[in-house]
């Protein structure tokens, strides 16, 4: 829920690390409880709409490029030939938008618990959802835990998990019996990419346990990529990829460089950069010299 | 000053950019009206001691690595053979500590305008003064705009402009007559280092700027290095290189790959990749295809 921090602010508060980030709202336009969670829409003075689900802070239309280019591209280009893609969690439908500019993409399967989540994005982020009835997406709303366990094996080229934090209805998406069986899903040539939280506040915790939990599930690669995200706390964000047998360290650098579609952040520099790793993760993901 | 936002909090209020950023603060450690500016200090629950100058976040004893590293040590593996380096601003002495790490340096002036910036860190930041007193350090208090002009032409290497935002006394650091002053002191092949504020809130009107008035001022390449900071509003921060003659884009890469010391963020894999540009900034500084 959103705290009573300052007055005309919508406010999220990280109690756990003694942090706050506020944005100025000039309204607020919606409220809803849903089956699984709080989502609020405000109006901003300076990020446009603002989207917070159990008062944490999810989207706005000013900067949620960042996040959403930097899921699916970084993804996209990775693998060799993305033609069946999944997306578990992204109601708001911005990665989905991404993911369908890739003219390899044949069909892409969205499956968000909440509907309610796609419900409010497409009455107050209508360019997110642009693509929402491109014939390629199908946009479901049911469980991605056990929709992946019931899925075929090898039927899929790259698994997105654009989830909110590892509480409430996300924390099953942060484990190790996920992890196999989306490894499962999608063979030994597939890309898994899910979100995973801030290299200052989770290194040591979330993502270290991710890489582990990646391991026991027969990831031969994972890969953690830092990108700035200023509405999540500390400003900085992370999502980490991990196949069976691809190098996800390496991608499809010439396509990048030529993709068809305009983006705001992502390019194939940028693809690049974000493999580079700070001294202080290598250390603590076990990568470094010492 | 800082801002009555929320009880128990230090928080910087960026009325322009609706976006505020707090720190969870156990205790007011100092306050401080010096000649220039408010400086207070503060013991925070989880980024440790806090300085805030005029109500602006400047340095936490726990973030300040990420600003501090990427100020120095870019700077100086982009130089073939930094030896005179000056600092402006650092008052805190954090850049200063990462500029003698390297064993090329022969000599390092360091001119802050403000001598009790340098005292508060003394005090509660020791930990960034502890190579105040080695032989090639010259602590200096002054006008730093005033110091470069009367500097020999040709003189320096390096120079590091490590200065609060430009409102206050650093409003004369960011202007082309300044910058000017630096090249002329730096001769054809040094390097002038500034940090640029916020790719998000200052692409379009602080950075871009700075980019003419380099050029206008004779610099022959300019290149913005955008890295996180917590701390600082949107959590992302940038630095921009300029020199007459060296291309700034390209650093000793060897060299930063064998660095003698310990860094907790830069290395020369992130010192390639900050040097890629996100699609927005290359469009707004007229790097791009369209």
């Amino acid at each position: 829920m959103t705290q009573p921090f300052a007055e005309g602010w919508s406010s999220e508060v990280m109690h756990e690390h003694g942090s706050t980030f506020s944005l100025k709202v000039t309204a607020k336009l919606d409220s809803v409880q849903s089956k699984y969670q709080l989502i609020e829409i405000y109006d901003t003075e300076t990020y446009g709409k603002l989207m917070v689900i159990d008062g944490s802070n999810m989207v706005t239309t000013r900067d949620n490029f960042l996040y959403h280019e930097m899921l699916a591209h970084t993804a996209l280009f990775t693998h060799p030939d993305p033609r069946r893609v999944l997306i578990i969690g992204g109601g708001d439908c911005g990665t989905l938008r991404e993911v369908l500019k890739h003219p390899t993409v044949e069909k892409v399967w969205q499956i968000d618990i909440d509907e309610m989540v796609t419900r409010m994005s497409e009455k107050y982020f209508p360019e997110l959802c642009e693509s929402n009835h491109d014939p390629r997406a199908n946009i479901m709303f049911a469980d991605g835990i056990q929709w992946i366990k019931d899925c075929e094996a090898g039927s899929l080229d790259v698994i997105i998990v654009d989830c909110t934090d590892p509480v409430g209805p996300a924390v099953g998406l942060f484990a190790e019996d996920f992890y196999r069986d989306c490894l499962r899903a999608l063979g030994s040539k597939g890309l898994l990419m899910q979100q995973s939280e801030s290299p200052l506040y989770h290194t040591n915790t979330i993502i270290k346990q991710m890489h582990i939990d990646l391991s026991n599930a027969g990831a031969g690669s994972s890969h953690t990529v830092p990108f700035p995200q200023p509405i999540y706390p500390t400003g900085w964000w992370s999502c980490t990829m991990a196949s069976q047998d691809l190098d996800v360290t390496s991608f499809r650098i010439e396509d990048s460089a030529e993709k068809p579609f305009r983006t705001e952040y992502y390019n194939a520099e940028i693809h690049a950069a974000a493999l580079a790793v700070p001294e202080f993760m290598r250390r603590a993901l076990g990568m470094g010299d010492d």
